[in-house]
C-alpha cells in the first residue's frame, strides 16, 4: 500500500511505504514554514530544494541542500523554512 | 501547488512540484510490471528499493539500484518490473 498525506493545509504532502529498512515517507513541502513533531527516530535527506532547519536543542538554523541529511530524536519537534519547494526522503530509523 | 496523481489503480503514486531547473515528480510504486510513456525527455533516479528497466530500442533489462540514474527520450514508452515498494525521482529534463 502507498499511502497519501497532506499536512499544512496541502503545503506539504507526503508518500509513506515500507522498505526492508523499515517505513520511508517521500515528500514536498511548498515554501513557508513549519513545525514537524516526531514520534520515532527520523532521517531526513532533501532530495530537491533545500530546507533551513531549528534541530531540538538547537539554538541555530542550519541549511541542508540537495543530498544533505540531518537526523531527528523520537518525540521531539523541528522546525522547518523553505523558501522554493523541496522534496525530501523521510526514514523512521 | 503540490499535484498529486495515481496511475495502475493506485499501485503507482506521485507528487509533482516545480524546482528552478523543471518540472519534478516523486513517485512510489508497488510491486508488479508496468508501461510507461514519455511525453517529455525524462531523467530517473531511483530512490529506495530497485527497478528493473527495458529501456526504447533496448533487448535488454537492466537493475537500476537506489542512487542509480537512467533517461528516456521523448514520446518513447519503457517497461519497468519492481519487486518490492521502489521509490524514485523523476526529472523532466
Amino acid at each position: 500500500m502507498i499511502s497519501t498525506n497532506e499536512y499544512f493545509e496541502g503545503n506539504v504532502k507526503s508518500l509513506g511505504y515500507v522498505t526492508a529498512s523499515g517505513k520511508s515517507t517521500l515528500g514536498v513541502m511548498n515554501p513557508g514554514d513549519y513545525e514537524f513533531g516526531t514520534s520515532q527516530h527520523e532521517t531526513m535527506r532533501v532530495i530537491e530544494g533545500e530546507m533551513t532547519v531549528k534541530l531540538p536543542e538547537s539554538n541555530d538554523w542550519n541549511t541542508f541542500k540537495a543530498g544533505d541529511t540531518f537526523e531527528v530524536d523520537a518525540n521531539k519537534s523541528f522546525l522547518v523554512k523553505v523558501s522554493v519547494q523541496t522534496s525530501y526522503l523521510c526514514q523512521y530509523k
